[in-house]
């Protein structure tokens, strides 16, 4: 265990940068995940450092895992402050050795995809890899212009998922949904027109689920690249809902047909 | 229309105050809401005055609804900085009348009615009205320590749903479930222990479905208040679901059961 005082440590000053900047943490193929039940979700041979606020430490002293001790620096709490991404830190961040997967490693057995097009808010992407994981849902793809999975908000709002859930980020969508309806995936795109309600499209054959951005909807190139359109009903003057709670009803409902919730 | 140019203006005072606490709309019985698209959605009767900035008047002059010219005032951009609940206002904002309902108004026909115990985010209590409105939920009930459904927040996640979903708040959330369970509505408290899968629960007959905050689940009384629990099957190491997502799963499936979606 390491002891940092100052604001102007080297170490500090990287991480500081790291929180601030994407870009930094991309140089350096690391993520932050900051939380004190997030930290704990962390593969260990992942981790590269750990930052804990000394009146954090004081919590949680008595119940931190093994191994810790080696990769933990105590700072005071001013100091933790300069490199929190949260607004109230709860005093424990770590920098996480960036998570990598190929396309196979989401097109394995039984595939069940969920496609993000252009999802832009962190929380609710977030929130589709938590409940995506919940439902049975085997990998996640977003295109270049969703948030980025591994920005700090995001994997706060994966409750750790992130580290559980592959994904692959990709520059273009319509061609990925063209190569897997070769391979046999079924498309599903989410649209209100052209489609069937969900509980009547079988999802129990290896598929695909893509769902667009709530403003705009899925982009004319990947809705002629899927095979069929899938929609929720909704009653009452409701346009649209919301992306992260449409993602869930469909994987949900894809888990039920599979017998695996 | 009248125009307004000074932030020092009585009335651009008052809403700057109305954005800023929510004493001061309580005591005018009044609430807020603001964004171009949630303008247009309020029941006319129910506007008190409608603010636009000059830039926003410019776009939106050929699209305005007839009637909001008597009640609008235009101001400066930066005078409509002053009253915005945004960080990146639209433009538009409107005072609008509270909303007054008695249980009566959610326990009528069918009752389908989502109860909602300390969910605090204000986010994810307007993504519950959105939803809940397209599932076909009759009504909402939160606790007093939930998120204040008229806040400026949850009014805009909401999408235009506050405007159309009857709600009650109660400080007795115990007492209103024995109530319900008294009258014939069966209370289906969302848990992890001691109840059902959602998709073997009856809810084609008069029902309400607890959910609780995420962190602590529901209190010992309503548990215990509620005659049946229900829960959503997880995979993996995922703890719980979002509030919101679990709501729009429970509400979306007793739609389901009762063919309105």
């Amino acid at each position: 265990m390491q002891i940092i005082t100052s604001p102007s440590n080297e170490k500090i000053k990287q991480v500081a940068l790291y929180s601030k900047k994407a870009s930094s943490r991309k140089d350096d193929g690391v993520f932050l995940a900051e939380g004190v039940k997030l930290v704990r979700e962390i593969p260990f041979g992942l981790i590269r450092e750990i930052y804990i606020s000394e009146s954090c430490l004081e919590k949680e002293k008595n119940s931190l895992p093994k191994g810790f001790d080696d990769k933990m620096a105590v700072l005071p709490d001013h100091v933790f402050e300069k490199i929190s991404t949260m607004k109230s830190p709860q005093g424990m961040l770590a920098v996480v050795k960036n998570l990598s997967y190929g396309i196979k490693d989401i097109t394995g057995k039984d595939p069940l995809i969920l496609v993000l097009e252009d999802i832009q808010d962190p929380g609710n992407v977030g929130t589709i890899f938590r409940s995506a994981e919940a439902a049975g849902v085997t990998g996640i793809v977003l295109s270049e212009n969703s948030a980025d999975p591994l920005s700090p908000k995001v994997v706060r709002s994966t409750m750790g998922a992130i580290f559980r859930m592959p994904f692959v980020v990709s520059s273009d969508i319509p061609a990925l949904v063209r190569n897997f309806e070769k391979e046999g995936i079924v498309c599903y795109a989410a649209r209100l027109e052209n489609g069937k309600p969900y509980y009547e499209c079988d999802m129990t054959s290896k598929c695909a689920i893509i769902i667009g951005n709530e403003g705009n909807g899925l982009s004319p190139e990947v809705n002629k690249a899927a095979s069929c359109g899938i929609y929720i009903p909704m009653n009452g003057k409701t346009e649209s809902l919301n992306a992260a709670v449409s993602a869930s009803i469909l994987s949900y409902e894809a888990g039920r047909q599979r017998r695996i919730i």
